[in-house]
């Protein structure tokens, strides 16, 4: 694929026109919308009302007449539409984390149910944060937190796990699992499964219900395009919806709220998942994101959009061992059916101990946002790029891969700016 | 005090001037601050700057130039200020609710330590939802949640208590309790306290240190004008600060929240009360709140406002007691050391079952927004009036009970559309 090849695949995509539903920065190639999704067009006059009218005109009137207390439901009921549940089994609130630890002690009753079950199984490599809840949780109810490497499952399902914490797509590798095989495996060892959709919920087709999945949280400032740290989702398959409970008891999650009764109840349904009074202005931004990625409804939705992201992926893999040979080492799977929306790449020999982030840092000084993971003992330093079919196009591809090959080509990465090691995110 | 007289209290009024720091809708008395805070004036140009350059010009890269990270503890020194808590105390975050979670769960491993104290105490006149989540608690620790009444403190307080937890002010009555006695009468039984402010930062001076409480939440979008729903804040005594670990424990609570360790480590201090990514558009607007109210410092800060604001409501109830006599019974309490900055009315005798109910209503009707909490076997309904003296005046008090009495006189509460009872807040 050469510039002219791109071009005509941009102007051939029927998809192109969703780039009009967001505000990109003029001079940049945005390859980190896996880590903080762009705004959409909606937002600032979507939040100047919020602030205005909802909160300054209508102050406390607008719970009612903005219909604030439904938020969390409206949102999750959009949310729903992309990951295959169904309207009323997903909440939009509170952080990835603070939802991960509801589900997480939910499903650990399973635990409690089966005293053998004394296992909660997770990966290695997942993102930290969620091991860091599965060991509070498991300290806590007495469990152990055992982490596998790749390749262990299915063979560690056994009677003894109540409960399998996976994030469907890795935040390192962008490698990801078959949702419906795992579960089924985890299934016939009895244990429940809790997937993290942080890097798929907007990225990768899912099908919650129809994967039989038990639980799963995920994130609102990615792939959905909500805002930075906008609010997360939770969403419980509807035969677990009433049997379990977790343990933030909100009055937002009460099956009465407004009866101000001194004892908790739990509401039916996804609302026990709800804990307090949630961030209205940060919810009104995510529903500005949800409703761009829903913008693509008409033009396939999720398929067409896993279809464009393929491509977009595919075409950066060849791009860059076409033009780099030998330089890099593909870290995300090749193969469609275990690739997210995300292509990562090690150096192969590294030139300094910070080649990998100084190249990074010299991308984002050409306006190429990607980002950088460290790696440790086990894992090499990863250079990370997200790809996100709503509003990126094979041009952009061509250009970053372009950009990428003069880095490296002039020494760029080379500058002393670009080697001074002080990422936040 | 007549009209006139409360113009002159008001032309006199060093404090007025902060009037200009919100932006409140024309025609409105709002007398509902304490439930949600006005818009500070500042805020639709600061929501507009967050959306638009720090989410989407500067993107990924605001993590650093926009000092997102910071928030949580920038906000937390402004909050501190307000609190009688030192700089590096306090964190912005989460929701109230989830904040006492993770306060109460530490609190309560003083009954780990000593097995006797199997009690955490509170009022049945407390916030259902904290009641809610210590109830979720004491059922996880195997603990009993005490409920007393009013006049049953210090009495209660022996050996088997592990926390006392108390909201200051009264979300009902506006009944403050004396911190520093009740902290003492605590601590000489061995008892740990967990104070909920969210009547009382902003409200009504506070002196978490001083009055050696051991761990604090609060409300950022009451008093504080931080936006609907706007995060909340936690404060825990530097004496506890890393003896106790709360369980939410997300990568922002962490010792080194960019190493991607896989192991959890507390931060040292208030820092690991923080969990997951916080909601930043809300985060930004709760800055506008805090710096409204910072406002006032050169003015005689939190003790100034507290003048005004007994000033204040000394005039609503004296009013309301000259114009409606015998109307009305004084829920709050008339000495001011015990007073919010609320004033909360029952009716002496309901002329119909949803009278006070319909009172409030037919008020909002005319501009004067206060609101309505329903009673039960043991408390009668309330009409409720939060007094803000960052913002009102005393004209603004004389019009309030000046409505009042037209909607008494004409009977203008017996209207059909002022009678159906269907408030969510």
């Amino acid at each position: 694929m050469n510039l002219q090849d791109s071009q005509r695949l941009d102007a051939q995509d029927p998809l192109a026109a969703l780039r009009a539903h967001f505000i990109l920065p003029p001079g940049v190639i945005y390859l980190d919308g896996n880590s903080l999704g762009v705004l959409p067009a909606a937002a600032p006059a979507r939040m100047a009302e919020a602030v205005r009218q909802e909160w300054g005109d209508g102050l406390i009137r607008s719970w009612n007449t903005a219909s604030w207390f439904d938020l969390p439901q409206r949102l999750g009921d959009k949310v729903a539409r992309l990951i295959g549940a169904a309207p009323g089994e997903v909440v939009c609130t509170d952080s990835t984390s603070i939802n991960l630890y509801k589900v997480l002690f939910a499903a650990i009753a399973q635990a409690k149910a089966d005293p053998r079950r004394h296992l909660v199984v997770s990966e290695r490599s997942n993102f930290p944060t969620d091991l860091y809840i599965a060991e509070s949780l498991c300290e806590m109810h007495g469990l152990e937190l055992r982490l596998i490497d790749e390749g262990e499952l299915p063979r560690v399902l056994d009677d003894t796990v109540a409960v399998l914490m996976l994030t469907h797509v890795n935040y390192r590798t962008g490698a990801m699992h078959d949702m419906a095989a795992v579960t089924a495996a985890a299934h016939a060892a009895g244990a429940l499964t809790v997937w993290d959709l942080a890097h798929s919920a907007g990225a990768v087709p899912v099908a919650l219900n129809d994967s039989r999945a038990d639980f799963a949280i995920g994130c609102g400032y990615k792939y959905l395009n909500g805002g930075p740290g906008a609010p997360a989702f939770v969403w419980v398959n509807t035969r677990h919806a009433d049997r379990f409970r977790q343990p933030l008891s909100g009055w937002w999650g009460h099956a009465a709220p407004f009866e101000f009764t001194p004892h908790y109840r739990p509401a039916p349904g996804i609302g026990r998942y709800l804990c307090g009074t949630q961030p209205i202005l940060s919810l009104s931004a995510l529903e500005c994101g949800l409703d761009s990625m829903l913008a693509a409804e008409p033009m396939g939705g999720m398929a067409a959009l896993r279809s464009k992201s393929l491509a977009l992926t595919d075409a950066f893999i060849a791009l860059v061992e076409a033009r780099c040979p030998g330089r890099f080492t593909l870290v995300t799977p090749r193969e469609h059916a275990r690739r997210g929306s995300q292509v990562c790449l090690s150096l192969t020999a590294a030139q300094s101990p910070t080649q990998a982030y100084a190249i990074v840092q010299a991308l984002i000084a050409r306006g190429v946002i990607g980002d950088y993971r460290a790696g440790d003992a086990h894992t090499p330093d990863i250079l990370r790029f997200g790809f996100t079919p709503l509003y990126l196009g094979f041009e952009d591809v061509w250009r970053a891969v372009d950009h990428l090959v003069q880095v490296l080509e002039h020494d760029e990465w080379r500058r002393d700016e670009f080697n001074q090691v002080n990422a936040v995110t």
